[in-house]
């Protein structure tokens, strides 16, 4: 059955031309992968041998070995010696097990009913694209997280308080989880705030809601970086907001773009990593950026993710640090330092809307969770924050490094890369005639999700480039795929590269 | 140090004409209570002796021990034969220790900065005044609930597969969940609908919100109950929508009301049990509703809450059961039934709009906690879920009883209840000429939280009353603090009753 199943996807791979002629070595890696996933291949099963594999598939048995060392490598198989290869029991912890892929829906399917805002909401959508697999980005690597510590601590506290830890909260947060962010930010981002000033959310997006509804009404203009994160610009939407684009180079928004602009209500930047072109925000730009917010009587939402993984260069004093006048809206978030799905984030108000905040949180949130906070103030208390962030970024920096070299080869004259210095991501830039679109889709089927950055801006027509992340996947993969991907930006490079225009007198 | 602050409230208390006569035994009670609460007296510590205690604040003893036997009935003082009286180590589930009390803030507090649609958000906000004692309403007993099992439920399956629980979620909830979920509504609540249709959100302000999101644009119209829920007048407010409130009675929401109002892009209604009068939709006019949604072509936003506790009469047909034309997005919560910071409601979607809605959902929310949703499913599929409810509903039955009995003196010509013949409050109806703002904040000064109807209606003008819960604390606490709130209702009737006016010809 499995063979049958390989079979007729290669037969399907030759005759169909639209995926290009991926190596046979490589078909059968992807192939072999999907079958553990779709749990085809089930856990603890043994593979037939490389002999009788190749013999009964028509390929060579050097092939057969290849894709299937490269799989041992990464964690979905082990060889047991003198007994065969088999598929292991405790897959490696970034590996998603998923039912067969279902096609995504197109937006042509969005009802009639769906109101305006919520069509366009809609057609901006970019959640299907989402499948978690080598160069995702905004994925963090789980396998450092100490998740036994993390379940004894949220047990050992919910008996501790019954009913606060069952009930909802009206304050903003647990208090000592406040106190233990407030430090943190005041030692690590140079920020000088109280306790109090910190409301625990359940992520940025919430942080944003929050801000957005209490700041603006609806058909008020905030002033974005275009391209921007995809996740502000929805809750933006959502909100009623006018979004205005202002663009975003190497050093991050540039505010000198924005003369023509409409006044703005208020400013989203991510100034310790742009996303998604990963720009950190200069420190002349900042303080050009806070003066023409307090000019303009402006808010600027900073939303300072990533800013716990900086690899080069001495890290940037926060736009909430720098500010003198209260116009900062701070927000961080524990999804990236520690597991998306844990739903923590904070968000720093200038004190005097503290109040407002709160209540506002309260009425529209209901926060609760609370022994989940408790946890975490003991855990951020303890050390065990510090010390999962300190292995995150060697695992990070090492990938980060074997991505890089993948990608030397196609970088030149029409390729660069941007926002390398921090966070878990990095963008190349292609020249105009690209399809980035068509690229992405392409490393798609290879079993690559990286993101064009055409999706990303409001007006830039010409933007092209692929965002790409190295969080998620683990060292092996990252070295063998990021060659597959550098073969095929290079491969469309050349292809596509427009003919040299004679010069005209 | 305890009788110095005892006897310098009780001063206070007597010579401020302000809060009304407590009795001796009440203020006692109260100053103790707090006492405790505030962890002036401490957990383990013990009371001087009655004597003694009557001695030193120039009490009877009678007044000392019956206030005394109070505390310990509701279990937060115990006798140690031949020892003496103390604090209990492990108070009941139903106490929060609480800091000194805040003032709470004002309105005209709030910044300037904040914008037009957040003032109006913080005007309305109801949070600060939601102190848990008894008589809050909205709030369930959690004693019922199995903790350890719970506990024991998610440790087991986080560790079964890490990445996916570790993870966001882009598929509307874990499928089994979306299964058990929909099992009990197709018994329970008389609807037909496939999993698939099942979305789980972190309460129903979020299911709220995304349907006003993806169904309406800012300032469409969404017609609700008149008195409402705040809860979904602030995410209404904060979506940028315009309310018109259709005016309720005992049975619910009257469409025949609605004729000259501003056609609706949707209908806001919570049928099982209208919140807050309690009012039961009536067959006929649940028929009303849809055929009139039907031809308006707007949709039906249909809170179910408080469905799982029914004490008197059959149970209706939920609207989604009675709708043939697709127009009823229904939500229901685990808040209520098993514990509020559980953070975890749903939301069935008519099958079109499936696709649509989860997209939206993992764009805006992102999803996690999955840890959670796989216990859940477990819990309910193990038949947990149905005998804590179960258990929690002969806990509420007693409690409502207890407080019906203590109402009883205060009903007749100008008070009447509504709303007890299901789920956690009823709402006692006053005459237009009291002030049930002013008599909410004299129980509060009882230690009882109510709240005055008058403060959730958008245009009702006359409408008076109290709004009472019986699901948070203990069946003693019901029955004792049942007959001072019935006596100051029953005072307040006295007091403010307008001098007969005679006829005249």
């Amino acid at each position: 059955m499995l063979t049958d199943f390989i079979t007729k996807q290669m037969q399907a791979w030759a005759t169909n031309p639209k995926p290009p002629e991926l190596t046979l070595n490589r078909q059968l890696y992807l192939l072999l992968k999907q079958a553990i996933q779709e749990k085809n291949l089930r856990a603890g099963e043994c593979l037939p041998s490389s002999r009788s594999l190749a013999q009964d598939l028509g390929l060579a048995r050097n092939t057969v070995m290849s894709a299937m060392s490269q799989l041992e490598a990464e964690g979905f198989l082990e060889t047991r010696q003198g007994s065969g290869t088999y598929v292991r029991y405790k897959l490696p912890a970034h590996v998603r097990l998923k039912g067969k892929k279902k096609t995504a829906p197109s937006t042509s399917d969005t009802p009639r009913a769906i109101s305006k805002r919520g069509t366009h909401l809609l057609k901006q959508a970019m959640a299907d694209e989402l499948e978690i697999q080598p160069f995702t980005q905004g994925f963090p690597d789980f396998s450092p997280f100490p998740l036994t510590l993390w379940q004894r601590l949220q047990n050992k506290h919910w008996r501790l308080s019954y009913a606060d830890m069952l009930d909802y909260n009206d304050t903003g947060g647990f208090m000592p989880l406040k106190r233990a962010i407030a430090q943190y930010l005041r030692m690590s981002r140079n920020m000088s705030l109280e306790d109090e000033q910190v409301i625990i959310t359940t992520g940025t997006q919430q942080s944003l809601s929050l801000c957005a509804t209490l700041l603006s009404d609806p058909d008020d203009t905030v002033w974005v970086e275009d391209p921007l994160y995809w996740g502000a610009a929805q809750t933006f939407r959502a909100s009623g907001l006018c979004m205005h684009g202002i663009p975003t180079d190497i050093q991050g928004l540039n505010i000198a773009h924005s003369e023509h602009a409409p006044t703005a209500r208020m400013i989203y930047v991510t100034p310790s990593h742009q996303y998604p072109t990963g720009g950190i925000l200069s420190l002349e730009r900042r303080h050009t950026l806070l003066q023409r917010c307090h000019d303009m009587q402006a808010w600027v939402l900073e939303d300072d993710y990533d800013s716990e993984f900086r690899f080069a260069g001495q890290a940037m004093s926060s736009l909430h640090g720098l500010d003198v006048h209260d116009r900062v809206f701070y927000m961080g978030t524990f999804s990236k330092a520690l597991y998306p799905g844990i739903k923590m984030a904070y968000l720093v108000v200038p004190l005097p809307w503290v109040q407002a905040f709160k209540r506002a949180h309260y009425d529209l949130h209901r926060p609760g969770l609370m022994h989940q906070q408790v946890a975490m103030a003991e855990f951020i208390e303890l050390g065990h924050f510090h010390t999962t962030i300190r292995n995150a970024r060697q695992h990070y920096e090492e990938r980060r490094q074997a991505l890089l070299q993948a990608l030397t080869p196609c970088l030149g004259r029409h390729a660069s890369i941007s926002g390398a210095e921090q966070g878990l991501h990095l963008c190349v830039h292609l020249p105009p005639h690209v399809d980035d679109v068509a690229l992405a889709q392409l490393a798609h089927t290879y079993g690559l999700t990286v993101r064009a950055l055409s999706r990303y801006t409001i007006t830039r027509k010409n933007l092209r480039g692929l965002v790409i992340g190295y969080g998620y996947a683990p060292l092996a993969a990252i070295q063998q795929d990021g060659l597959v991907l550098a073969e095929l930006i290079l491969r469309n490079l050349q292809q596509t590269e427009p003919a040299p225009v004679g010069r005209t007198s």
